[in-house]
């Protein structure tokens, strides 16, 4: 039976990374997979991508962003996670409700509710089977994300916010793996590339042999 | 005090028409007014408002669309028309809330209960002072639209739709007048525009020394 992944946790913290592994490793023991990131993998959604990270965006109101992230993750549900999981296919996420929760919640003080209302609307009641929070200090991760701008890769919106953001969209990650523990892991981040994805695959291993 | 008057119906109703007379008339009785279009009118709308009516938006999920409709009522309920209203100005706008309703619910089938909550939430609760419906049958206003695009108006792409989609918006629009017959006031559209000009006329100045 196909699994639906979500990878989250602050800027820089090793998410991509850990997702293009865990894609890799689940091929190796073949299975099929696709990886997506949200905001975008769609048509419609990599143009509100562009409205989300540009500078377009700056000044538009929280609503709206959340509104904006809602759009692309209707689309990306329905157009691409659930085809793929009813054909047997894993799908691995990059970011998915959870961010929208820890950003536009914790981060920006929007209503937890209303987010949780939306995230249902838009998913139609689609949860991760498994979510791992990769979780270091947001020091770490925006030093990290910092050094990638520096060589080349541009800066977007939110590493532009300061430590104090991004310390309570960590809070809220927290906050969501202590409601939902059996769903969302707290992986240390903190450590080396190898160490983070042997644990997460030993996870993947336990949840799949427990669901099947 | 201002006042928020928006103005639903079909395609070819003559919505645009009217909304711009009542703007002349407001004005030339001393009042401010801003008169907007949903969706559009802030610069993320605008962004928004070419994936709806253009080609990109075709074959996009029903619930995307609702939620890019939702994108610009969110940005323009927040940037435009809370703060004009706060600042003693007028405001008419070409379609709202009930052409989500109409068009996404009855329209399209998508579940009535969602769409008012998304509503709602999008427009931290602001409804209309007034609404008027301008009624008429679709094949009317069909005929007005398919007129002005042989006349090189672009086509969009709910003038593409078939005639029984645009009589089930008209039966929504007929639901939510009966509904709310206090705000939603149904006019008769199969008329002269002066006519209809009058009439709406006199609907507001009814209404405006009422509220003060």
């Amino acid at each position: 039976m196909a699994i639906f992944i979500t990878f989250e946790g602050v800027e820089g913290c090793g998410k991509s990374t850990q997702a293009e592994l865990l894609k890799g490793h689940l091929e190796a023991v073949g299975r099929k997979v696709v990886a997506v990131r949200e905001p975008g993998a769609t048509p419609v959604g990599e143009k509100i991508r562009s409205i989300l990270v540009g500078s377009e965006g700056e000044g538009m109101s929280p609503l709206t962003e959340l509104f904006l992230y809602e759009v692309c993750r209707a689309e990306l549900v329905h157009k691409v996670i659930k085809p793929a999981l009813e054909a047997g296919v894993d799908v691995i996420c990059d970011r998915f409700t959870d961010s929208t929760l820890a950003y536009q919640g914790w981060g920006r003080g929007l209503d937890v509710g209303v987010i949780k209302r939306l995230n249902s609307i838009a998913t139609s009641g689609l949860v991760p089977f498994v979510t791992f929070f990769l979780d270091c200090p947001p020091e770490v991760g925006l030093g990290r994300a910092f050094k990638r701008m520096r060589q080349g890769t541009p800066e977007d919106r939110f590493e532009k916010e300061a430590l104090s953001f991004h310390s309570s969209v960590r809070k809220g990650f927290m906050e969501l793996a202590a409601q939902e523990p059996d769903r969302v892991r707290i992986i240390d981040a903190n450590r080396d590339i190898s160490l983070i994805h042997g644990e997460i695959c030993d996870i993947i291993k336990r949840c799949v042999s427990r669901k099947s």
